[in-house]
């Protein structure tokens, strides 16, 4: 694969380019060059029978009553860092919105924005690390689009994923679905991915590496509708953490969510993190974990499936919703006081997605 | 909508910033400020029923047997341009390739980089020319996705739009149908994109302004198969121009093409701006221009039923499938000479789209 290519092989057989190469901007010309990046590169990583028409476009058959469509662009800084890459970050996070949408996450497209200058070997990486992430996750790419633009108009890499899936709920899941009494269950330790990207960012080093939690939660969705558990609400706790998801809901939704901070698990070495940085770890990101507000008839058995999987074996219940009049969440703390949660009103951690 | 606001109201009612403002980091942090932009930029212009939910994806039916799905990126430099902006053409070239795929366009997608001090008023503007193409190609944009990166690390915005849409074709549409003996026709004059955006990048001042082309194919598709045209091969020239489409679709259908060069129609505007450049119009971009390649027996309904919209006014016949043995395209040229067409091996004109 890696073997010095002759002008005429290039031009008569696409072969991918050596792996001390780097992208240029003739890669995104739409030409010759540009055909050898997809067919070097993309085609093999994502191979299936919907890509490999070279269209503009995939079809397929819906099989669905009705079907979820999500999309969210990556601009994480760095483009690989301790348990993930840009790559498996993109593919995670649009399979995470799907089921977040209760619906089961089937076909996704991607769409490279590249800067000339990347190393071909990193992009390859990078890609592989999306093939993979698809692999586990069950969802095919089955179309896609790459753009290269001049260098130091773009940072390395920016990808956008979207998807759509098949929706397996049978009852709406939406914030407004959210009842008097709902359990507020939450899947595992929170601040994982921010703490995992600033570590590497600000070259610091902590006792033990921090890794990213990212993690397809599809799976785990499945089983919480397969066993008719009533998810009234899913939410992913990205961008802005736990905190930030819960105040999100509860505006939405106009219910008041009582959360014991006690309850939220955090590892010892995110809390040491966070307190050396002066952040809060409720709201530093996280890429593989969800709340899940349900019944409290039905929390223990969501309890029970969650951690199931490995992913959400730490699942624990950390509040309830008290009320469904006022939109807002109240924190119990650690130390007995109330503290009422609100959006960041600025920007925590840049770039951490 | 552009009064001054008090940290009061912005905490306790989303409004519109003031229109001297510029996109900041914490604009995407997930926090306020992202609901605020959210809340004033992007929900007023895209409003519907979908969108609205704040929720991580748009749930719908399909109501198709069959659905397509397309993405693109766009990075096009200038922002806004005669004719277009990076908005309007990053709906109409995800409403074209659904439309190519032989599918009424139904639900878009929008993913939004910005960098760090866009005019918000730009940002508005852009957002405003998307709203206006969605409603002109009867597209919804269900669902989206705003990140800001530092200063200096985009070039202003970068949108993706990925798109779903209803699959109307009762046969394939694909270059492997293409049978000997079929017609291709053009739907109007090429080179109008390419050219207008050089003429702004590069200062170039020509007797009359050269406006893209860009525009949403999607209605004069339903009408060709309203109709019953079988199309065997639909394919909008973009990146890479009409000639880069003909070698695509000759290659993956493995057939050989013939086209009259003297039947492409070039305006003189655009003509005499590539002569300048030293540019062949055949290879520069378009956004609102697509070949149709249907059997002989069906070529002048086709071209009847373009002709009656006013983007296809123009629409020609331009040559036929000659074998469907080889894959190339062989244009018989103004001066009767017979040049084999490729693919260029690098770029012509970059960030064109």
């Amino acid at each position: 694969m890696n073997a010095t290519v002759d002008s005429a092989s290039l031009l008569s057989c696409p072969v991918p380019a050596p792996d001390n190469a780097c992208v240029t901007m003739a890669h995104g010309g739409g030409g010759r060059l540009t055909e050898e990046l997809l067919a070097g590169v993309f085609r093999p990583a994502f191979a299936n029978d919907l890509l490999n028409s070279r269209h503009d476009g995939a079809v397929f058959k819906p099989e669905a009553e009705r079907l979820a469509m999500s999309t969210d662009s990556y601009v994480v800084n760095p483009l690989v860092f301790p348990g993930g890459t840009i790559g498996s970050l993109a593919v995670n996070g649009t399979v995470n919105d799907l089921a977040m949408c209760g619906a089961r996450p089937l076909y996704l497209s991607a769409g490279f924005v590249i800067e000339e200058g990347l190393p071909m070997a990193l992009l390859r990486h990078i890609v592989q690390s999306m093939a993979e992430a698809a692999a586990l996750a069950g969802v095919r790419i089955v179309t896609g689009d790459t753009k290269v633009v001049d260098r130091g108009k773009a940072d390395g890499l920016f990808i956008n994923t979207s998807g759509v899936g098949r929706v397996i709920a049978t009852a709406p899941v939406d914030a407004r679905e959210m009842r008097a009494g709902d359990a507020i269950l939450l899947s595992g330790d929170v601040g994982r991915h921010g703490m995992a990207i600033m570590a590497v960012r600000e070259g610091l080093e902590f006792e033990s590496d921090i890794e990213t939690d990212c993690a397809p939660l599809n799976r785990i969705v499945d089983d919480l509708f397969d066993a008719g558990i009533r998810a009234h609400c899913l939410r992913d706790l990205t961008r802005g953490g736990l905190a930030t998801a819960l105040v999100e809901v509860a505006e939405v939704g106009s219910c008041r969510l009582l959360v014991e901070e006690e309850a939220v698990p955090v590892s010892a070495e995110v809390m040491g993190a966070c307190e050396i940085l002066g952040l809060d770890p409720l709201y530093v990101a996280n890429e593989g974990r969800f709340i899940c507000i349900c019944p409290e008839t039905d929390a223990n058995q969501a309890l029970e499936i969650m951690r199931r999987h490995e992913t959400s074996a730490a699942a624990t219940r950390i509040g309830r919703v008290v009320s469904a009049d006022h939109g807002g969440v109240v924190l119990n703390s650690r130390i007995g006081a109330h503290r009422v949660l609100d959006l960041l009103s600025g920007e925590q951690l840049p770039r951490i997605c």
